[in-house]
């Protein structure tokens, strides 16, 4: 009981810091997109493709959330991309207000989007509104078919869901059909882009998702500025 | 400094608790196995392997913790293993009072070790000591060779490193002698077990290992008891 209460205060008080995130981030016009997937799913990889593909035709700053090192951060800057890294530790997922330092130190009038890169976990991060309007989740197809089941929180609460590593598929047990429909029976209009961030196979489709995505939400904010 | 102060009072509950485990076990002279990693990585695989081998020389019973469903506690029983099943909802970790509430429905006088698979994610179940003996890590060589310094705590704390999805290996750009290095860099006593649960290679030198480390607790504890 006590520990309900306790993670109600945390989850209250992190709301009110999104809630601002959020409101500085309309004063500009701009969207944040929330990267989450457990380590080694591929985050990093298709921020990499995604950039690379639109960082001529839309301004984009990286927020990097690692436990202890920047080896991503580092992978952001070697193409030209700002980023700001947030050292985590032992927290297991970025918070409102780690983002919110992180905000501080943008050059938001410069951007037409935020990413954030959240730490490598497949629970916790899914319970911090980090003020983000869009949720991209990146999943590798080798974890299994059954997982959305098992850890459904951030499959429900996801806007995309990447299915990446599917190269890997033949050489498994894991079936993308199985996989899809385990998705779906747990978040029903998630948006799902099965590709190989190694072999490039699908990354097209989703670099043309992502920035109509992003146009739209520019736009939108911008309409309600 | 809040967030410090409300983590170091739950941690050290926490510690109460494992305590109290620990305690219990000694007194029925068996030990704990503490099974982490991230989701997907194949922590049921290799305990259904243990099983099969070890489940007619030693006597095993399975804590099983999950978010949301009983699927593993599903498989184990299929091997005719008693398991017992934590749902942990929105909770990342098993905790030491959740261990205590399942040890109290096992029949620890007919056992010689109880194996506890935790919820699969890299960071939060390596804070939470659950009493056990021994911690056993499985990682899925495909999430990258940089993963241990990214999340370095569980490997820390782990004494042994299943190394599981060998059969992959081929596929990717993973080299599994950078992630051996990776792994013994951040805990240079892990004993680092290379793996294919799906091939089965690797596996026998695994099972003689850990059949070895239970017969040693368990004399240790009698003898101590």
């Amino acid at each position: 009981m006590r520990r309900i209460v306790i993670e109600t205060k945390i989850l209250k008080k992190n709301d009110e810091a999104a809630l601002e995130n959020r409101a500085l981030l309309d004063r500009y016009g701009i969207p944040a997109v929330n990267f989450m997937s457990a380590p080694g799913a591929g985050k990093t990889s298709v921020l990499e493709h995604s950039l690379r593909s639109l960082k001529n035709e839309l301004r984009f700053a990286v927020i990097e959330g690692d436990p202890a090192t920047s080896f991503d951060a580092e992978r952001i800057q070697a193409l030209g991309v700002p980023s700001y890294q947030v050292t985590t530790g032992t927290c297991c997922h970025l918070d409102a207000k780690m983002v919110a330092r992180a905000l501080a130190q943008l050059q938001l009038e410069e951007l037409d989007a935020v990413l954030i890169e959240n730490v490598g976990n497949l629970m916790c991060p899914a319970e911090f509104n980090l003020g983000e309007q869009l949720r991209v989740m990146v999943y590798s197809c080798v974890e299994g078919a059954e997982k959305p089941k098992k850890y459904p929180v951030m499959f429900r609460t996801t806007h995309a869901v990447i299915l990446n590593k599917i190269d890997l598929l033949p050489y498994t047990d894991v079936s993308l059909e199985e996989l899809k429909r385990s998705v779906l029976e747990v978040n029903p209009t998630a948006v799902l882009f099965p590709l190989s961030c190694r072999t490039g196979e699908g990354v097209a489709e989703w670099v043309d998702w992502f920035r109509d995505a992003i146009v739209s939400m520019r736009t939108r904010v911008a309409v309600c500025a």
